[in-house]
């Protein structure tokens, strides 16, 4: 066995970058054992070169420069934690692949949009992009995707993608508080932006949708076809609810093929039965949910973010290139990844959850429910409380499994009601 | 990129063995791009020759010794899925490591028995051993836990490792109806063996457990210290007061260090709380949960048996030994593992459930309750119903955290009071 150790340089040392450090000084024996050598740092980068980062940096390299990190000569694996769709990171990632070394990462969003071209870059080049940690960092959803399900053609796959969005339905549902206090505080204590929209709008989700996808089912990754909904239009009393009928409300990505093979990829509020293991899955735990033809389905859940998660998983990525494990970015050559066909959401058949908010007038029931009729719509369960004539009430419904398209198009002519206050709400009842 | 197959041989062609015939055929273009090579099949072995297994055996060499399998020449790899801890897998076992060929397995209870051994000759011949199908097969939990928590010192692991127990279990609880008559059910539809006592005494959980042990901890594995308890002590009633309690009783096999860093391994029923995900982990799935110092806790989700689930597992090992992805049996150098030296678990300090058959005399509770103070343990909750004097009746309790062997001391001698019907039960809680 070889007994040289792995070099490593490491741009970005914000939380992840300075816990990647310090596992890797904690677990060094350890992680040599694992790993078959060492594991050893050799340059870093940051914005900041001065700033206490509670780790000895004093060893290493500095660069002024992320990019060229790239190109340093006794380095094997480049690690970019900067983040960043573009720029530097990029820069960093193709100068990385382009100079014969490895690349580990945590950028979902430079994936998302860039991954196609990396990884041919990648097999161009004869060296490999490992990105545990930029998906649900504390679980292992790459490898038990890409690696424990190889033998599977993949069904169908969901998660709960966004730690953040989690956080805030969890607490809404504990607390019964609304939104925006929730989001308060989550800003306040840390665990989401000063801008939010990028977690609470479905995008970082979706970046990580978008790779799963591709893995699943051996296809170009493609964010431009996927459906995003966030969680912003989910109110207290939703919550409530779906609490009441024997669910809970989780911002869900998904991805499955339709009848003709074409993919159907959305990040989308659904509401998931009560004794459904995912919907145990609370707080800022993330999970990821697969059905392949042989394994039948799988739930593995854990940390989706934080220093100790995310770096757990770049150093498992670490520890696997060091032994030379390795595997096509989307698990077969990119240049054998089929193209990317955007299925018909309209056609998918499922339960749903309707919520209108109406003026309590005679007759508003019987015309919804007629509406309804007309498009097939067929209903399971209906609560309506605080009748208060001409006031504005709640009807909150289930439907039997009725195809997307027939639904949507009944709540089109229901919102032009006269007695309609708001556009009605539809969340789909996932199983 | 070598574009030579991967050449296989398979003994054993019952459920398992026939399905991984059928996976191959089913995917063998997937399964081609995603070893990056084609994985083929040249010779098989099986008790008989001419019984229809469903798949089309006529183009592989027909071997009527599995042993022989080991030596033949134009083969990369043998695929081991008769059983049995020792004989013919056992030999035929050495005899392809001896070879230098690569070994799968499904086989726990030879794995468990002799894995040292063989990770010791797999070494020692530069060949590699994959056994993912041999714990909680539809669970890639080998791998998630050697690979994905690599960067992590595992501090507890836990898991229902044994789907017939869950699948007994579970139907009690929805049904209420006894142990007995439920195995028997699970006998007729082919879920429990005819000779229950491998899954219901816990030994099947017990070989799994010790595998994951070794491989968390870096240890040499050991069957010998791993206390075991079985299901069958547990009543419906038992079952019924946990529900009402809270919780849940499952079948755990759980792992962790003492204060001393030995290693505490067991198999036991246990009650977990009705909100805990585990807890949502019904009938034969399996789950496997760990806590890594870094990564904190995750917990893994599959089904634990059955011909598609553990072929699933096979073929994904097989892709990986064809891809050149491998480990260490136990993760480390089988001779880097330390010892494995027995914790105190009676120093484990949590909470219990107790249920106690007494004859309802005046007096009883009382001089229980002393005896339980005097060692130390406090009550949290008690139920007692069905007063009837001088008839038996069900002391049923839980109890504030205390270290094991101070409840196990205030059991026996309440087990010794004059008004005890027969043995009390003591279930650990786990949250």
């Amino acid at each position: 066995m070889t007994k040289s150790p792995f070099r490593i340089a490491i741009a970005g040392l914000g939380t992840v970058g300075a816990s990647v450090v310090q596992i890797l000084h904690t677990h060094a024996d350890m992680i040599t054992a694992r790993a078959g050598r060492p594991i050893e740092i050799r340059a870093v980068n940051a914005r900041t070169k001065t700033k206490d980062r509670g780790v000895d940096l004093s060893a290493y390299q500095w660069m002024d420069d992320p990019v060229q990190l790239g190109s340093l000569d006794a380095v094997d694996c480049v690690v970019e934690l900067m983040g960043g769709s573009d720029g530097p990171a990029y820069d960093l990632a193709k100068s990385a692949l382009q100079s014969g070394k490895h690349l580990v990462t945590a950028n979902k969003a430079m994936l998302a949009h860039h991954g196609l071209a990396l990884a041919k870059l990648a097999e161009d080049n004869n060296v490999h992009i490992a990105y545990e940690a930029a998906v649900a960092g504390g679980i292992p959803a790459i490898k038990s995707l890409r690696e424990g399900y190889a033998g599977n053609q993949i069904i169908k796959l969901r998660g709960i993608l966004n730690g953040t969005c989690n956080y805030i339905l969890s607490v809404m549902r504990e607390t019964g508080r609304a939104f925006d206090d929730v989001l308060k505080e989550a800003q306040d204590k840390g665990y989401a932006e000063a801008d939010p929209g990028f977690d609470i709008d479905g995008i970082d989700a979706a970046h990580k949708l978008c790779l799963l996808t591709a893995l699943a089912f051996g296809i170009e990754p493609s964010l431009d076809t996927l459906d995003i909904s966030g969680i912003t239009p989910i109110g207290s009393e939703d919550i409530a609810y779906a609490s009441e009928l024997g669910y809970k409300i989780k911002l869900l990505g998904i991805a499955s093929q339709d009848k003709d093979g074409d993919i159907i990829q959305k990040v989308e509020p659904c509401l998931v039965p009560l004794s459904s293991p995912i919907s145990a899955v609370e707080d800022s735990f993330n999970a990821v949910e697969v059905i392949g033809d042989f394994v039948d389905q799988g739930l593995w859940i854990g940390r989706g973010a934080g220093g100790g998660p995310t770096a757990s998983a770049v150093i498992a990525d670490l520890i696997d290139l060091a032994r030379g494990r390795a595997a096509p970015l989307f698990g077969i050559s990119a240049y054998d990844l089929k193209p990317h066909i955007k299925g018909d959401k309209g056609q998918h058949v499922q339960a749903f959850y309707l919520h209108l908010r109406v003026y309590d007038q005679p007759g508003v029931i019987a015309d919804i429910a007629s509406i309804l009729k007309t498009h097939s719509v067929s209903v399971e369960s209906l609560i309506q409380r605080g009748r208060d004539p001409d006031q504005p009430v709640s009807v909150v419904m289930t439907t039997h499994d009725v195809a997307r398209h027939k639904i949507e198009s009944a709540l089109k002519e229901i919102a032009s009601l006269p007695s309609m206050v708001d556009a009605p709400s539809l969340l789909p009842i996932e199983i």
